[in-house]
């Protein structure tokens, strides 16, 4: 940890890949897993053009095999002559590889689950014949001219002799990568420094990551394993996957703009990611999180009055993310019972009155008062300083003409917050 | 890693308090800082009662000098005589200490921001000045007879030598705690474990720890952690809080159940989990995210074709968690193109049919072809096995009489979903 900039990863990383990850989006495969997810052939299509305009390094689709419509999307998709390189993801058996390499991808995911869990109730085959099978079709895709990757399933379960060894032989038959799948979401980030760092030391081809989010840890998982020496990370628009899905594509971006700001704003649109989520939520029915990272309603609204106070004298005291990267905008909730007076200040000023410091002081007591009796909003807020305005501009000559400059009030301030916000605007407004 | 239990503490953090960890709710504390809250004292009262019953250890109260309602309210509830330590959160001033002692609470937690950036754009005092505060803050409260913490604010980005001389000096005079906080969600996991180590060997007494979530990692960090010596970790109720928040409850209750089940199991009340999101979830408006770990709707909803196989022949294959912990239900997604025959067969046999397996595969054929066009229900799928069943145990004498035997359906399979899910029930049903 060095104090000018603690995000950068650390000198002692020195296979760290944290400047020169990849990102392979599965929002087309494990995505199609998510409870609520059917794609038809249009959205598939809409969503691989939006990913490929913001940048993701590959795109996987589902098996060829899953069903007849999945192999023709397959090929339209690969007909669409994206940059991104489009990969498929199938089972470790010849008669899917077959198929695969007739759809015209630029590469194959062959996955085959090696812990003791999955052989005994998924496919019950033994490690010489998962190593069999895997040679098999590794050759067979490689003779194709395409990329091949090879992953167990459920690594962190599997065995770690038997790993290493079933790793070991597939790279030195050649493939372009190899494959530490978290299935049940079980690794914790230490454990997967660990295993990648352990593995980085056997096989010399690139280290790709999947991470299942059932105890909350695949974002932290996915750089730590890129701190450890993995290449790629596995995400999906949203996290959408089985169960409660995967890496997010957002929250990763979030975590990597942090630790490596240069490398993540050249190669990816961010302003993007606002449109994909809305774009796939959709599609899938679901609405984006209150707390998503990034375009959560809430990801950029600071509320307590020490943290508005320090945020509009600068925004880096409060922020590690700067809304403006994203396209998003900052707010500061300023009509509640925790407020500050420099809030309150800063409102003032936007509405082009003039208070002294003791008088600001004496209208945010006011403020603090009503909204311990009740939820407050914007408009509440401002009727009390402007009424308090009123009175100390005012000859008190009676209750008339307390008209003052507000036509001035710049309404660009009261801007609506970004579509993203599932919930409504009441109560917030921005200060910027 | 070992093959038997890879997701217990590892024996090389001989300081981990991963088996022994202690929870500060403060969902009536930085949850009162997220943008939608405003907690009547009813509300807080319910909320603070349903913490209580969970088994939370501590609950974090908003500061007294916050507001006028905020000092009564902290009073309230420490009238409750609950059996959790009720605390509340206050700048590192007399004035708030004075004010504090008063309500009656457990404990005061103590925060003054340390990095450069609070330090010149928040309170703009130097670590002279918070050392001496400190330490006059920490003796007055020590002599009430009450517990103390001192934290920094922004830890990740304060200078390592100043926060372990403050650390250090507050460490001997006798507070209870010390708090690491990272307050702009900056932290990654493996900076966690090296800082709380360096500290550990610095303090005696016991590590607290704060995370907000703006970049993922929230529930990574405090579990890093505890590996490396914290003992408490600060939780929200969905993790609401500033911006995106802080680590949610639920979320950490996920990560640490598959480290330290027995303890977890016995010591906090996991089936109310579900009724505390929702309770809190209403009085924020917002919905339970689609994704959050244990309540999202999709949380333990198993699709693809082999997940389904696998799971039906043994949970644990395709899970790290057993939704029966949380009061929670399994659900086999069989009705879309993705399904395999063994999910379908799962399906017959609910609907108390009897086809071969070669027939629940052509069945299931007819079921991913529909499942192509269209996204399917379960009535579509029921339809066509039911018509299937139908044309091969009715002689074909005409299309008259296909009534079968699904008068014996369980229609307790078609249970709704649980309360929780924030999405409709279609397409989903549950098999166990």
């Amino acid at each position: 940890m060095t104090a000018s900039n603690p995000y950068a990863p650390s000198p002692t990383d020195y296979l760290s890949n944290v400047n020169s990850f990849q990102l392979i989006d599965s929002t087309l495969r494990e995505g199609e897993q998510f409870a609520n997810a059917f794609f038809d052939t249009e959205k598939k299509i809409e969503i691989a053009k939006a990913l490929d305009d913001f940048g993701v390094d590959y795109i996987e689709l589902t098996s060829p095999v899953a069903s007849e419509q999945s192999y023709q999307d397959c090929k339209a998709i690969c007909n669409l002559g994206l940059k991104a390189k489009i990969l498929t993801h199938i089972r470790c058996h010849m008669d899917d590889a077959r198929v695969a390499v007739e759809t015209g991808v630029d590469g194959v995911d062959v996955v085959i689950g090696t812990s003791k869990f999955l052989r005994q109730y998924s496919h019950g085959k033994d490690m010489n014949y998962i190593a069999k099978s895997a040679v098999e079709v590794i050759e067979f895709v490689k003779s194709k001219g395409i990329e091949i990757r090879f992953s167990s399933e459920d690594s962190f379960r599997s065995d770690l002799v038997d790993l290493l060894n079933i790793y070991k032989t597939v790279d030195k038959i050649g493939v372009n990568r190899v494959g530490i799948a978290d299935t049940v979401g079980c690794a914790n980030p230490r454990q997967v420094y660990e295993l990648i760092r352990t593995l980085k030391s056997v096989v010399s081809c690139d280290i790709e990551c999947h991470f299942h989010n059932d105890t909350g840890c695949a974002i932290a998982n996915a750089y730590t394993a890129l701190e450890g020496g993995a290449k790629l990370i596995d995400v999906s628009v949203l996290g959408i996957g089985e169960r409660n899905g995967i890496t997010p594509l957002g929250g990763l971006m979030a975590r990597m703009i942090v630790a490596a700001p240069d490398y993540v704003k050249s190669k990816y649109k961010l302003h993007k990611i606002r449109d994909i989520e809305n774009l796939v939520a959709e599609a899938v029915e679901v609405n984006i999180p209150f707390n998503n990272p990034i375009t959560g309603f809430c990801a950029f609204t600071h509320k307590a009055g020490i943290h508005a106070k320090a945020i509009l004298a600068n925004p880096s005291t409060y922020e590690i993310l700067d809304p403006h990267d994203f396209g998003m905008k900052r707010y500061i909730h300023f009509a509640n019972r925790l407020t500050g007076w420099n809030a309150i200040k800063a409102r003032v000023d936007q509405l082009n009155l003039n208070l002294t410091d003791d008088q600001v002081k004496e209208v945010t007591a006011k403020i603090k008062k009503l909204g311990d009796v009740r939820p407050l909003n914007i408009d509440d807020v401002d009727s009390i300083i402007k009424e308090f305005h009123a009175e100390i501009t005012t000859p008190r000559l009676g209750g008339a003409n307390t008209s003052t400059k507000t036509s001035n009030i710049d309404l660009q301030s009261l801007d609506a917050i970004p579509e993203t916000a599932n919930e409504p605007a009441k109560k917030r407004t921005r200060i910027e």
